[in-house]
């Protein structure tokens, strides 16, 4: 792996994004846009891959309903990816302070959906949910409010799917609960060149590489949006 | 309902496939193909249309691997339908015993799902996998069993899905887990078409009326291959 694993050379630990230099095959090069801000498109080659890949495999298009559920590093470009392909778009948010954030990054609709009024008003209305909640969640809210034949797309859950499942959920309804993991090099240079048409970036806070701690304790406290990115050039200033 | 609701017009419960004359819309009529064996294809108006469907709608065809789990009414009419369509098919059950009789319905391989060394050589082999099976099961041995784009469908599980998926199982993989319910008209007449066309029906015990209740007794202990038909012409006969 590029990040963490033995260095085919020098017997070293891989270095991942942190290296000054990489050797790689062409095959893993994607090419940047002109114009695309650096900072704000580093994510796309992670957050905005993994949200693209899917929204593509399944044709989201102008028409369509979708849901994307979370408003973190994910869902905040989810967000922006299936409004620009034509989508009528609705975040999903467990928390009301939220919903004015959503708006802002250009969301249709605002649900929370720890309000089941809420919830029930939107039952059989979308094609698709995009869902970036990488812990364990209840999912059948969220496959009633898929339409028949709508798909509930995981990008970011890992974990055994509890509460399980109802299987009438899928049956009845002709329901799909799909998976989905970042997405191919032909896709990933296809999202930097949409986002760059379509002046689309990720939100992120650029940070030094002394930061580095501080940023990592915001983090894991959720106080990030939606990205931390590290200026390399500090490195150099540090080293 | 056609069967256990109240009529339109007496207010009686309505008798559905017991009735000796029923009145409806010719939208709900199908044509019963000349030459087929009446007994035989009853049973392809419903577990022949819950398999045909899901195997049409994802388009199941030849160069495609099936795995149908479950030797039950749904299971062998399905093994039969996905050969038919040109799939190489593997039937799925827990019990050894069943294995000569998997084969005799046309099963191209049977996998002894208990038997662990026998599920991890099909690890990744199939595109598709038809789950018959109405009771909670664990879906992650099958699921593993599918390619990268596979698609496992449940056609009889309407109950929680326990054990628990484990997400990593659909995310790695861009597995799809679906859900199928019986099927539309159009599909129904197709389905029966098909069926008289390939040579193909539905194993049944035909009794008649006045068996119905050892038959009932039988069918709970699932000695039954596959379906009891009643004669409705004994009907007649006993009142």
């Amino acid at each position: 792996m590029t990040y963490g694993s033995p260095d085919r050379h020098s017997g070293t630990l891989t270095q991942g994004g942190y290296s000054d230099k990489v050797v790689v095959s062409e095959r893993f090069v994607v090419r940047m846009p002109d114009g695309i801000d650096l900072k704000s498109a580093a994510p796309l080659l992670c957050a905005g891959i993994t949200t693209w890949s899917p929204l593509k495999h399944y044709g989201v298009q102008a028409g369509h309903k979708v849901g994307v559920i979370g408003m973190g590093g994910l869902g905040h470009i989810g967000v922006k990816l299936a409004r620009a392909l034509g989508a009528e778009v609705t975040l999903f948010t467990r928390s009301e302070s939220k919903v004015a954030e959503a708006k802002r990054q250009g969301a249709d609709h605002v649900v929370v959906s720890t309000d089941e009024a809420q919830m029930e008003a939107v039952t059989e209305q979308f094609d698709f949910m995009l869902d970036t909640v990488p812990v364990q969640h209840d999912i059948n809210p969220y496959l009633k409010a898929l339409k028949y034949d709508g798909t509930h797309i995981l990008v970011g859950l890992l974990d055994p799917i509890e509460p399980a499942i109802e299987g009438f959920n899928l049956v009845f309804k002709r329901r799909v609960l799909a998976g989905s993991l970042i997405g191919g090099m032909p896709e990933t240079q296809e999202v930097l060149d949409f986002c760059a048409e379509h002046d689309i970036s990720c939100d992120v806070e650029l940070i030094n590489i002394d930061q580095i701690n501080d940023a990592w304790q915001r983090m894991e406290k959720g106080d990030v949006k939606y990205r931390f990115v590290i200026d390399m050039a500090s490195l150099k200033d540090n080293s």
